[in-house]
């Protein structure tokens, strides 16, 4: 049986179950705990699945921000510092990269046991555990006068993968490095791979690899 | 053991490594099928990793388009329609999905014997068989000059969703529907689901619900 919401049944919904609806439309998106750091020194870690590739060359990553959210600190300390860390998020410590987007005083890392770590004179704080950390600096944000979202676009200055996930064609095996993948705003899935295609031609029908 | 690349080293990598590497990087991404059909009549289909929420009231869905691509012709179609319908996509018909991006002459749905469907007298064609279908209007577009990436954002009109992954709360069973999604520019998993948690308050570590 097939359920068919029109735009007046979305709109008219109760706002909790449209939430729910709305941010599983998508599929599964991507997990990553952004730390920075402010200023005055006051750490910062928070859970955002609205991280996407924007370009390999220069290689490039995007952020969807919300304003006004629990997420507006890392936003106002990566327009401050111009730098932040993206960390993949593993089954063992999922729940503590959710509790981070807690309404905490003070530092996510002291609150919820996650060790930070600095790496190469890197201002911001990456998460110790994390099999896949980036480095990377602010390029340029935009507004959306839609909804007042940003969009902020970050250039990849430093990558740290466990090797065991690196393959010699430079792709990354998830499901070796344990990478979560969340679904709506509080669901957390690992990946089951059915397999690599090769590169799509008219003549037949993709093959594994 | 971890491996660094520093920006130098990703820039002076091989570009195929660094094209599957930097396409991995931001974990887990959506895999949505985008139907289109232009003015003419031909329609198109095409596989797509980059579509995110935007909002939820009103609900708004996102998509990055990289220009001179094959899936230029889905980006033409919406600007010239104005619509354009979003499609999960099942282990059953993944390899298809992944062929739909050949470069072929005509209509993807024909060649590669994905079963086109129209609902509601909407101009675009839906996949017949995906378990979740969004029929959407083009909202607006923002080229980012940093490298002519192109943001559509459009507004969902539709959601036929298979009633076994509806739940209650308005949240969507990506398990029981079957979504895949891709990590790269050629893997394919599907998810495995860790648990749903609460919602995350200072007090104690979130629990599983």
């Amino acid at each position: 049986m097939i359920k068919h919401f029109s735009k007046e049944d979305i709109l008219e919904s109760d706002s909790f179950f449209r939430r729910n609806l709305i941010n599983c439309l998508s599929g599964y998106k991507s997990l990553n705990l952004i730390g920075t750091k402010s200023k005055s020194g006051i750490n910062n870690l928070a859970p955002f699945s609205q991280v996407f590739h924007i370009g390999a060359s220069p290689p490039l990553v995007g952020i969807l921000f919300r304003p006004h959210t629990v997420q507006r600190d890392t936003l106002e300390n990566i327009l401050e510092t111009e730098v932040f860390t993206l960390n993949h998020v593993t089954p063992e410590f999922y729940k503590e990269a959710h509790w981070t987007s807690a309404r905490w005083e003070g530092s996510e890392f002291e609150k919820t046991g996650l060790e930070e770590e600095y790496l190469e004179q890197f201002y911001a704080p990456f998460v110790k555990k994390s099999p896949l950390k980036l480095g990377c600096s602010l390029v340029e944000t935009q507004t959306l006068k839609i909804n007042e979202t940003v969009l902020l676009i970050a250039s990849i200055d430093h990558i740290y993968v466990e090797e065991k996930g690196l393959r010699q064609d430079g792709s990354l095996d998830l499901n070796i490095l344990e990478s979560v993948t969340v679904s709506g705003l509080d669901e957390y899935h690992v990946g089951e791979k059915l397999s690599r295609l090769s590169y799509a031609k008219p003549d037949k029908l993709p093959q594994e690899i």
